[in-house]
This record gives structure tokens, C-alpha cells and sequence, in this order.
């Protein structure tokens, strides 16, 4: 029993967090299945899903890590190469990963009160970003 | 075919490290299931769920890098806010990442000798952790 | 219904990186499931798998950012311990995380067009890697 939905949003880039916990949540109530998981995965090679506390601080705290990691202005091959400037988003999605997989029983996601699924845009433009969420159970 | 079970456990936090690899397989071998994936995911947004060399050397190495990259003294917006000193916690689970699905054939997890599944606990208090592990499969 | 492989390829270490999409790929084909995900996980504690725009400057720029947070030349406890000299091998690893979940519709795999699906071999010598994909799906 599957069941795939592919989510849009609209981004501004440079690690701009989405929460998408209620669509998840919605997607799996759709499916109709009671247990199983719900594999999250961003299309595309400059975005990210993990959880998150979703609140401003320290959504605030995490772009001031990642830009002190791997600053917005950092060089790169990639950005010499093909002109883009977005080596740096590159590499915080590849460290980070592409995806992350929830399980959910009875219907209800397996999250902590203070945990939300999290699209995290890290390119360098505004853009419309893709998700697939693919949904597995009985 | 699925089969969810909730772990639960003791721990003290700052990256504190707990190896529930014999836990996972055991779950795995009593779903009955021969071939699928075992997904282990962490309930709340200050743990991270990710394979080891389990040994202690190694644990003390990334407890080391966590801190010189996250130090449990770094200033936060999260904690400024809140008041809780746990912005590192956060930053490091959400960095590593919240879950692994691991597959499993033959009933075996398909894991190297030296590879163990490990709960880190990056919160900063003892607490009981709670990881959901999901079977799928046939 | 799943199908599970493994791959084997031999590799250089010090985050040597091998685009296996179209393995990948070909397996999801082979497995005749048109919707479902597929478990792509490194057997072994020093490999990774992530997705990345598989092209030459990009990898150079991500082996450059991985010898900066963790040099190939770092002291480690495991090293001084185990005489192996590959602590930051198991490091970057336990950091990026083992396997990713790729979900795939109508037989195709959820990617963008710049996103491959790659193997970064962390350790420091050069060795055959094993890679197991599972297939899940109908």
C-alpha cells in the first residue's frame, strides 16, 4: 500500500525553513493507512528535510551556524566553474541530506510535542522548491 | 507487513552515545519478517539516531568534535529565548539528523561487523529518550 | 513486495565519491514495482550516502570542506587506540549518516535533474565497498 504526493512551496533560499509537518500529517490521514512510515526527500540538490524545534530563534540560530560553516560567500569550484555562486548551498545540502524517513502508528506521525518536519531551502535565490512524500503501510 | 515498537532508555545527555543495535535486531527477528527496512527514528528534535564503530575511543572523538564544532557553551537565540541552555542540543540533532532506515534480508540487518546503531543524546539533562522503530517488509 | 541487491564497488578513501544512480535506477526497473522507495545504505562505518550535482568541481569542493572540519591528518582517540589512522574517516561518516531513502513513482526515481545518488568512501585506504539497496513497493 503506497500512496505519493509531491508538495510545492515557494522559497527565498540561503537556509530558509519551512515547516511542513501539517501537510505531512494531512498526507498520511489521506492515505488511510494506520501504520507505517512517511519518507520525506527534497528534489533537487540545494534543499534539505530534517525536524527541527520550529520556532524563530532558533530557526535564527541554525542559518547563523550553517553560514559560519559554510558561508554564503565562501569560495568554491563549483561557483568559479558554472557562475552560479551556489557552491555553498551545495554543500550544506549534501552534508545535511536530501531526506528523512518518519514512521507513524495509529494513524499519527511518531514526532515530539517540540519537533517539526522541516524543508530547509539552502540555494541562493528565490525559487519554487519540490517534495516528495511517499507514504508505505497497511 | 509492519511492526512498530517504541524503545525507550536512560540518559544523561551532551552527545551521550547508546548503542541499541542488539535492540534493533531483535525487533526485526521477532516481527517474523525475512526481507524489508528497519526504521529508527527519534522521538523529539534534541536526539539524532546514526551508525558507529561503538567503542569507547571513538565515542570520546565525537563527543570532542561535536563540542569544538557545537560547544555546549555556545551562545544561542534558542536558549536567550527560552532559557533552557539548549540551543547546542538542537543544532546538533538537527544537523546529524533525527533517523536511519537500515534494510534487512534474511532476517539479518545488512550492517558491517564494526557498524553499530546508536541513540546520541544531545540534550543537556538526564532524561529518558524514546526511539521508534518501524518494520516493513515480507 | 521487496527486492534488496547489493552493490559492490572498489574505491580510493579520503572521500572518494561514486555516482551509483544508475545502478540505483536500473534496480528500482529490474524490481518490475512502479511506486515505492528505495534504501540505499552503506554497509560499514566509514562510507556515506547522499545525493550531490555529481560533477568534478563540486566533489573537489565537498572533499575540500570535509579536510577542513575534519582533516585526514587530525589526532584521534580511535587512531592512537585501534593504530588505524582513520578516526576522521569514521568521524565524517557517523556526522553525514549511513543510507538515504529515495522514493521513486511510475518506476522513475523522485531526483532533480542534478541530483545523483553517490557512495563518499571516507576511510583511508583504498577498498570495495558494499552497498544494499533495498526496493519496497507495488
Amino acid at each position: 500500500m503506497v500512496h505519493g504526493t509531491q508538495i510545492t512551496l515557494q522559497s527565498e533560499g540561503f537556509s530558509d525553513i519551512h515547516d511542513i509537518t501539517d501537510e505531512v500529517r494531512r498526507i498520511v490521514r489521506d492515505s488511510g493507512l494506520r501504520d507505517g512510515i512517511a519518507c520525506v526527500f527534497n528534489i533537487g540538490s540545494t534543499g534539505t528535510i530534517t525536524t527541527i524545534e520550529y520556532e524563530p530563534a532558533l530557526v535564527r540560530d541554525l542559518q547563523e551556524h550553517l553560514e559560519k560553516v559554510l558561508p554564503h560567500t565562501m569560495r568554491s569550484h563549483h561557483s568559479a566553474t558554472w557562475g552560479d555562486d551556489n557552491g555553498f548551498s551545495h554543500l550544506r545540502a549534501t552534508t545535511m541530506g536530501p531526506g528523512i524517513t518518519v514512521p507513524f502508528a495509529g494513524g499519527e506521525l511518531q514526532l515530539g510535542t517540540w519537533q517539526q518536519i522541516v524543508v530547509v531551502d539552502h540555494d541562493n535565490r528565490p525559487r519554487q522548491r519540490r517534495v516528495y512524500v511517499q507514504v508505505l503501510g497497511e
